[in-house]
């Protein structure tokens, strides 16, 4: 590929450290010919599910090359870091703590064709301040390992094979349905206020073009499915299919999340409206 | 060019959510030789102006490519995608929705040389959870359209020639004079606290180097023309022409927005000193 | 190099203004073969401490090549904009304002081999709304600076030389010793409330495996020296040493700066613990 390597960047480092500009800077010293692209850094600290989530619904998208994954409360413990390459066609390896992050996304690519666990590279023995301790693999394990791949060298070589059923599984989708209604979790709010929710577009279909939405404690409000935001009418509520392919419960130029009060792991009941 | 094309990339997708490092990752896929200048992600959600006004005033250090901005409420409506080649010798292309969001820039480049509406490309049919909805044009629209013309594409491929009359308007810099008083509206406040006013340097020429500023409702107060934001004593509010040439409240060190009480849109009010 | 030069971006420029995407749109107009390594633009603003920390904590992991940093509360004013060649065997070139900013980076990268003084290259005449005034260096002084060094510009066509001695010092680690305690002042905080101190780990290493740290005002809490998150208790205090090699306070999952009540700039006192 003449313009190099990709390498596809996502951790909780957020913006206001370093921390994601130092991998970027090992990368760039490792592997030059490389290219990051930075898919997010602001998946809320330590939060493995939104991060899966996250890297699931971005991944039929990505650019073919490794993805570089970083939400890792249980760094410099026993937690292993590993690269798994996955079967779809892109032949995508994604690298990271084996802590569920990567797992969501792993299945929607086709599933693990091949698993190592990555073995610690020397630490880096003086930083500036003195030796610097065992808390940032981003910088020390996961982009040296990425670097390698860029560089031509085969998964093999990143450290010994890994049964793929050993690995931590991931989050799953928790919707649960009761009669005609369906209670499912919400998945994430984004920037706009866009609750996502745990259930796809087959879930909701018996429900027709009016919902009553149940969420945050409030009694039921009536919702109306809709493709885009334009509509609704201001304050109404929406149903839509997300671009994602997920229910979401939005609002025209306003959040959701503040109207109905939940947030990422509430519950929401979705049920036929009065008129269907 | 040995270095590839240049996309410059704005939004008001914000960092929280992964949607900008998506059409980055299409980019990426669709036009790999092509490098991705993140001008500015948190434009505020929705607000058409104010990433009207930002792109405007980065126009002339844009890099020769295309301009790919989507800050677009209306996304999943009518409202057209374009991409408009502008005079300019740079021989930019903007690319996004039909909304006044270009148009600013548009017309500091010389105005529009060529316009074609987008031609929306084959929806994608299967995301990670399912077939996903019409709300994320940036990566099934813009992204796609910026890739071609990366590629090659001339501007007319990618869809019919538009009248620019047709176009929507952009915002305009909504200043009024009232005998020896200006009154022009806060374009934007800055990370920095900087109040920006739809005021140019000939519009304050008269008032000479005290000027009484009202704003926010407060009592006039004294404000002193100066060049550089060191030049003021602490708590001294000041006057300056900004580096997009247009007029800014200041002080050292501190916020005016929080000092005066004013933020975007609000009118602010500028007098003779009274030593003048 | 055939990727190009590398030039690494830091900046108190915050995410929602274009200020850094203007510097980066100049460096890639101006040096189109450059890639752009984002460090930080979420320095606190006008922090030059901080920044300077946070660039001397980066330092052994930066790529070769050119460093722009930008935290200029004196931006317009007399100081001045340097160039300093470092001894270290990377041969980098920092660039930035004359204002302490880049001089703890320097020190730790083997000391100043070479510094100019940036000449100021023609102001621009005309932006978008009419001539700018000159509150912008980065990109109308440093940036200009970084592209013609890497386009193959000698650092001596920069500027004159400047005698290093007469450079504007960095900030240092504040730490006193008090018999047994030491009592350092706190560097910064980082997203995950994680209290980096102003003490190397021969600071510490008399105090042993229990700690008692008073800091915020509230009486002495014992903490435990780990070397990891994850072997603390949920809510047990832990005394680290970081990946930059100081010593941190943390706790497992949770802010130990909100757990404190302390951020940059206060003092922490560390005794030797009961048990000890």
């Amino acid at each position: 590929m003449p313009s190099g390597q990709t390498v596809t960047f996502l951790s909780d480092y957020g913006s206001t450290d370093e921390f994601a500009g130092v991998v970027r800077s090992v990368l760039r010293r490792l592997s030059p010919q490389a290219v990051v692209i930075d898919l997010c850094h602001d998946v809320p600290a330590h939060d493995v599910r939104a991060g899966a989530f996250m890297l699931a619904r971005s991944a039929p998208w990505l650019a073919p090359g490794v993805v570089l994954a970083v939400v890792d409360p249980g760094v410099g413990g026993p937690r292993r870091g590993v690269a798994l390459e996955v079967a779809d066609e892109r032949g995508l390896v994604l690298i990271g703590p084996d802590n569920g992050l990567l797992m969501l996304a792993v299945a929607s690519l086709g599933g693990v064709r091949q698993a190592v666990e990555l073995v610690r590279p020397p630490a880096p023995t003086q930083a500036t301040f003195g030796s610097p301790g065992p808390t940032f693999d981003g910088r020390d394990l996961f982009a040296p390992a990425a670097a390698r791949l860029c560089g031509g060298a085969p998964l093999t070589e990143l450290g010994p094979r890994v049964d793929p059923g050993t690995l931590v599984r991931g989050p799953v989708l928790a919707i649960r349905r009761e009669g005609a209604q369906v209670v499912a979790e919400v998945v994430g709010s984004d920037r706009f206020g866009n609750l996502q929710l745990a259930a796809r577009a087959a879930d909701v279909a018996h429900l027709g073009s009016s919902v009553v939405v149940e969420a945050g404690g409030a009694r039921g409000r009536l919702a109306r499915r809709v493709e885009a935001f334009g509509e609704l009418a201001p304050g109404e509520l929406g149903v839509l299919i997300d671009s994602s392919g997920l229910v979401a419960l939005v609002l025209d130029r306003q959040s959701a999340a503040r109207a109905l009060g939940a947030g990422p792991g509430a519950p929401v009941r979705l049920g036929p409206g009065a008129g269907t």
